[in-house]
């Protein structure tokens, strides 16, 4: 089956349209008739080849939204016209200790939703920025969102679970006070998730410019990183920190602010590192620097369901397929709120 | 009161004998004849001022035993001729957070042992290498070793603490695989304790020649960090590293050996940054790198008396007070298995 689709040839040629084609579904397996994809930091970085191993064609694209259009004849949580999404992965090995626990995000052998290895064409899977995408039934995520927010959905599926990961599993809630640092596609988020948790949200900027904006989001506090006085003021104060900023930065002017037993998790993952913390900082308050990759699939579904119940959806700006080029110019600015989704509609034209 | 001790008038002097003054016990005191006191590396870079804010003349030591020669008068848990033991504090705020919940260490008001603020002459609190000490009864722990026991005890009061409180705090039990780095005064402690605690243990070590004493002391398995062969044999499969080694080293090849949600936890400080570790390696595996610092009183309490039911104590080499700087000279080269404690009864001649 062949579908249009956008993608490079290389790491140094723009995106453009092109044919690729999706796999029969088989027996387990969902055809998802592709609604919007949101674009991701990732995409980037892969497609630009910044980070090692991209395979081309490269097709990226791991926020993906839509509606099922056929369904294999073992699947039985899904059938034709449902609303469902697809994020960062796949296929995994589905036996190990990671995927029984539910966190397939962290098997050895997850399979990314594009540049991950495949029997299919082309040897390696290709992501959301295509028509369609046939997907294991494992790996296909329900929406109960209503369908004029399907759009802003599309985001939930990496910048959405890529936060509600971890601050899940650092247990934030009500009388917590938490730090999200970076206001940008997961910043925004996590202020948002953080928020509607019960915790008291601090948001930590650079820019004077998204001080109102961090408000707005949810957070009860917003924080200009570069003003010592305004940090100092929130010392030896926060239970847990989402970091989200994948540029080295300082790491020890947000450790200081934590709490005894505080932990700040890295959920950015920058091309060189950061300048190395102080041990002191960690030893002093038993504070522990931490990382989270994505969520799995059952947690992803339980996010999906909290912002449904909860209204809570990414704020986007929708393209068409062939202004991706210049939109990822524009990420590199940081000029977009907070998420650009491609209408997948415009790659029929 | 005025006692013998041995201590340094200034950093770039060596440590001599001087006379110090005691304050009278007041009603919560507990007077200590000291009759052994450790030698540990903090006293080093304490009183050669290698860290900031060293106050001289300085006395270090903060490993102490002894016995009780006098209480105040509301003194309730100790008597006279109590074989009792004194750690890295001797006060703190007493109704923080930290202290409510035993964790004295962390108050932002504990006082050191030694270099701490007091209203006692000389304005700074001055430690074990002394003949006689004066602390507070919450600041005094019961030590039920045999008396004979007693010189091998007294590194319990710091190094066992420090490698006790984030092994207990991460839980670390039977059916733990648990790595100890650095086979020193903390990584001896480390190896006996998660050996008595039930875990797996495997000691990481630089020298060929620390291995098999390495498992002599209670480790499963020994590996030599340099041959990049043997540590991956450990790679994601490690629950918890006590990480004891203060020199500036790679964390990364450490950090690859945890498991999926594992720690590896500090206890030294180096006094140049390690190098920054990777974010992918706490990204890709929701990987923790942590600190901790000492330990509590009621925590040292617990310690000692299971150091005391499972026989339990360091591997001491004693010396005498006037051997202390050639003891130093000695630490320095690591020469030394693994404890220097020096007889107080030296101080007298």
């Amino acid at each position: 089956m062949t579908v249009k689709a956008y993608g490079a040839y290389a790491g140094d040629k723009p995106l453009e349209s092109m044919d690729i084609v999706r796999r029969i579904a088989g027996p387990h397996d969902v055809k998802i008739d592709i609604a919007y994809c949101g674009v991701c930091h990732s995409d980037i970085h892969q497609v630009r080849a910044e980070w090692a191993g991209t395979l081309f064609p490269c097709v990226p694209g791991h926020e993906i939204v839509g509606r099922v259009s056929a369904v294999g004849e073992h699947v039985s949580g899904f059938k034709e016209g449902d609303l469902v999404g697809v994020g960062c992965m796949v296929d995994s090995c589905q036996h190990c200790a990671d995927c029984n626990e539910g966190l397939e995000n962290y098997c050895d052998h997850m399979v990314p939703t594009y540049n991950g290895p495949t029997a299919d064409a082309p040897g390696h899977t290709l992501g959301g920025y295509s028509q369609q995408i046939v997907v294991h039934e494992r790996y296909v995520l329900r929406i109960r969102h209503n369908a004029a927010q399907l759009a802003a959905v599309a985001p939930l599926l990496c910048a959405g679970i890529t936060t509600w990961s971890p601050l899940r599993h650092w247990k934030v809630g009500p009388g917590h006070k938490v730090g999200i640092v970076g206001i940008g596609g997961l910043g925004h988020m996590g202020i948002k998730l953080a928020n509607a948790m019960g915790a008291h949200v601090v948001a930590f900027t650079t820019s004077e410019s998204k001080r109102d904006a961090a408000r707005a989001l949810g957070a009860h506090e917003a924080v200009v990183s570069r003003n010592a006085d305004e940090l100092a003021a929130h010392a030896a104060s926060l239970d847990f920190i989402l970091n989200t900023v994948a540029a080295p930065h300082d790491l020890d002017a947000f450790l200081a602010l934590l709490k005894r037993d505080g932990s700040m998790t890295l959920v950015g993952a920058p091309a060189s590192p950061h300048p190395s913390p102080q041990v002191f900082n960690l030893i002093m308050k038993r504070r522990s620097l931490a990382g989270s990759m994505i969520g799995g699939i059952p947690e992803t579904q339980e996010m999906l369901d909290f912002c449904a119940e909860h209204g809570i959806v990414s704020d986007i700006e929708m393209i068409r397929a062939d202004e991706i080029n210049d939109a990822y110019e524009r990420m590199l600015k940081g000029d977009v709120k907070y998420r650009f989704v491609i209408d997948s509609a415009s790659l029929a034209d």
